[in-house]
């Protein structure tokens, strides 16, 4: 694989993307996600595979699609507090359909807000509990003075298609390396969106490179379930994954940060690893051990998969403040940021495209003044040691990373 | 296997038995030793193999019985001076019989004492010498002026059985945790006579536990020999041991300690040091690398046998100033003391025989929030995060001890 | 193998070699090599493997054959300033033939000095690119005032044969420990005829040794070209090296050092630590890792060979000041250190050959009394202990050198 050259065009490309898919409205199956989709699949070639509400996929249930029409909250005046069509995070994610007056206090059960950020609406979600619930800013909660509130959530839930897209583009083998990322997130832009954005800009470079050795998928699917959905409809595929990397929270001003695979050493790590250490001069980077939490990088791992994903960052989810509120918005990322994650990645996936196992041709000590490549002893601190070095260790069993890592 | 709680009744019933053991003049092969056998088979079932003097066991030869009728010294005047029957640790073990008049200067050189305890009668023995020695205490020397003393050893030395005693219950599999213990010694407390104690009472309570995936034997036996006849009769038997303990100085006030097994990191050492280290609290306890010294430990360890055995004391052998001296009395060891062992040797047995290595039947991650198991993020550092951890690590590979230990 | 006491006969011979050896003219095809391996055969049989010039060598060519009748540097008035004839570190090996004037600046493009030692002919080569050279004491040039100069190199340069010597010494086993020494410069004492000397003596050692497990080859070869085409022409030899060592650089009064063979922990190298940290009492020692530079090291470790090869030294190459200059004479080896290196080399040997792994004939522990080796418990820590250790040991899986440093 050659080396790809990042240029401002870049740059604006995925800030374009960034600013059109931010303001839609996404769940796990709706119009607003398979909308989304669309305008990726103008950007890179997209497959969609459409799995139905209710299919069992390994432990899993596809859920019902959950379109929202209008959901507000009004005081006794009429005046309305609350209002989805204001921001798509006011609404709990599959909140059950509701109209009717509630006193103040129901009311106060069924709102959830941020201590941490006053004026900050929280992301909720209520999958599974059949519950509604709407999220405000702290500091509006003063505003809640009547006794009694109008509350109006009409949402239809009903059977339809979850969409999982990916883009395969074919190398020389037919092994994979994956890069997962999850678009089922409404308006936050760092967590979710920046990885969904920078695949999407390290697949438009990937597809100009002549020469992969391997194969490389790009997944955009809903989080977890999707995931796991993915994986249940593909089972056949698993087998040529050689790994991959989650990508999510990429575009803010933290260094990059890389959570290790479950095996901790494997190429998967080792290449990521070697980028962070050897090819990015003094830039600050963190590395985290593998832990079960996290975000899809625990499908790939887990027992039953078992194939070694990474996930890069640069601050991790839920150690930035802004993280899962409103807060999480178009300020908090820029494309500099992006960019950077970006490259980050190309050189990784360079550096496994690129990784082979040597077994040089020569028995002894190959005749370098013959090749030209002879070095007087005197300078053998440099190219002709690297020559020596390079002689005894491409012996067939160690791969040119390990090598470079000596 | 389940938990065992144990009571005041227990500690009642090891003292009984320590108390009715203490004083019975034993050694290798002799009635005593039979004896305490029998009082042992009323506590829990013993099968008795009985081994002829003479018998080839591996590199060793079963020695004859070794019976004392009488054994004393008496000065010029008829006073008896040292005498068999006041302790029986006065007449080192398998003395030749001897009757007759010596000078003092003779009579010192067959004479034993100890300088660090100068009230303690030391414990000596002759097995393979065909010499004769007498223990005395070291402030009791003063008490020989004549020059001339009157020896008896009415001893009687011939061929007899020795008996090596065991009791199995058996488990759902065939593989045995063992535990090993000594009864050859004379009216000594801690050593030896403190681990046969503590392995009938644990074998008390293993019966009433309903629940056991190894088998269990207990053995108990005279040390080196009586261990090596036992392998060497019961050769098809070793390969069914999973591994075992030795158990000695198991009541005195220090601290538990235990002592590796030649692996060092067997499973039957990753028990021992999980409970000590992870389920006492924070008790005090110490732990030693393995020696081929000590006890029957290095039957089991050696070349041809190859188990790994750890031993459990609480003060080893040789580390308590009373060791091997008429000071090892029934004042060195105490009821609670004996009981903590037992309670020791129980943890570990149940986490042996509770370990296992689970394979989950996801594939992925599963969805506990279906099986009623899911935890709001906000809360997974702590039974979420345990959930995670299980379902990451339980791929079958694994025992749930090394997880743990994780 | 038993030991070998070395006297000062074995000094006095190897110094007599040295003396004779350290005059004659050697390169990598010359008389004065082949006049040096006749010495060499009159100390120990020596097995000659003629190659001819022009033969292909795995990826080396074995070069012609290069003799000097004269060579020198005259200015205008008829003084010789530089002759070839009062130290043959002059002429650059394998200058090419001239006769002729320079000037005094074309001169000096041939000329080579060293700044550090003012008065040393440094030494020189020229093995592969048709030029000439002229090595001169940098205090020397103040006589270079004229501005022309008559040169004349008479040298023959022609189709030769290169001699490969070696002495085999049959062992027990077919497996061979070799001692690598090269033959191919000049006048330099500690660096290459040093190691030649050292491993001389050693195989006349070996040879009055009755038991020898190992069979022991001793090589004396130009270096690399000459070791490639020893290896090349003997290949089917390969699979009996057990390993070796480099001789070279034996005679200085620094410490020993040992540089580690590619494996790092080979036999070689465990024997060779083992009685540097062992076997020496408190003298010091230097140990080096393992890199590509060096000697013919190079070529056993290196791919297609790969037999573990460490490299015996007192103050290695480039090191010492005097490295690779008319100073490298004499006086910077004497017997006593060659001697030294002789008998550190012999220990090692010593412990490769008597290094064995035994499985004892017992199942658990023997009846040491029996065998009149039993001690008492009170003296265990010496004799007793050692018993123990050795019964447990000797599991048939550890060789006797892993279990005497353990």
């Amino acid at each position: 694989m050659e080396n790809f050259i990042l240029t401002q065009d870049n740059a604006d490309s995925l800030w374009k993307l960034m600013a059109s898919l931010y303001p839609i409205h996404r769940t796990l199956v709706n119009r607003g996600f398979q909308k989304s989709m669309e305008i990726i699949g103008r950007e890179i070639p997209l497959r969609i595979t459409k799995v139905p509400s209710g299919t069992k996929v390994w432990d899993w249930v596809v859920p019902d699609a959950w379109e929202v029409k209008e959901a507000y909250i009004e005081d006794m005046r009429g005046n309305r507090l609350v209002d989805f069509h204001k921001n798509n995070l006011h609404l709990a994610a599959y909140s059950v359909a509701f109209r009717g007056k509630v006193t103040r206090d129901e009311l106060m059960k069924h709102l959830i807000w941020s201590d941490a950020l006053p004026d900050a609406i929280p992301y909720a979600y209520e999958y599974y509990t059949h519950n509604w619930k709407f999220s405000i800013a702290k500091m509006d909660l003063s505003r809640l003075k009547d006794p009694e509130y109008t509350v109006v959530i009409d949402v239809d839930k009903k059977p339809g298609e979850m969409w999982l897209g990916d883009c395969l583009l074919p190398g020389e083998t037919k092994q994979e390396i994956v890069l997962s990322t999850y678009l089922c997130h409404p308006s936050l832009a760092n967590d979710s969106l920046s990885g969904v954005v920078c695949g999407v800009e390290i697949f438009k470079a990937l597809s100009q490179i002549r020469q992969r050795r391997f194969s490389y998928r790009l997944l955009i699917v809903p989080e977890t379930v999707g995931c796991i959905a993915y994986l249940a409809t593909h089972e056949d595929w698993i087998p040529k994954i050689e790994g991959g990397y989650v990508l999510t929270c990429c575009g803010d001003k933290g260094p990059v940060t890389y959570k290790k695979s479950y095996f901790a050493s494997s190429l998967i790590d080792r290449a990521a690893l070697h980028v962070l250490q050897k090819c990015r001069g003094d830039r600050s980077f963190r590395v985290q051990e593998f832990s079960p939490e996290g975000s899809d990088e625990r499908q790939f791992n887990a027992p039953g998969v078992r194939v070694p994903f990474g996930s890069l960052m640069r601050t991790p989810y839920a150690e930035y403040a802004e993280y899962h509120t409103s807060k999480d918005d178009l300020s908090v990322v820029n494309p500099e940021n992006l960019l950077d994650t970006v490259d980050v990645l190309l050189q990784i996936l360079r550096v496994l495209d690129n990784n082979v196992t040597y077994k040089n041709k020569y028995r002894g000590e190959p005749f370098l003044s013959k090749h030209g490549l002879h070095i007087p002893f005197i300078t053998t601190k440099d190219a002709g040691f690297l020559n020596q070095v390079i002689i005894q260790e491409t012996d067939g069993r160690q791969d040119i990373l390990s090598i470079a890592d000596k």
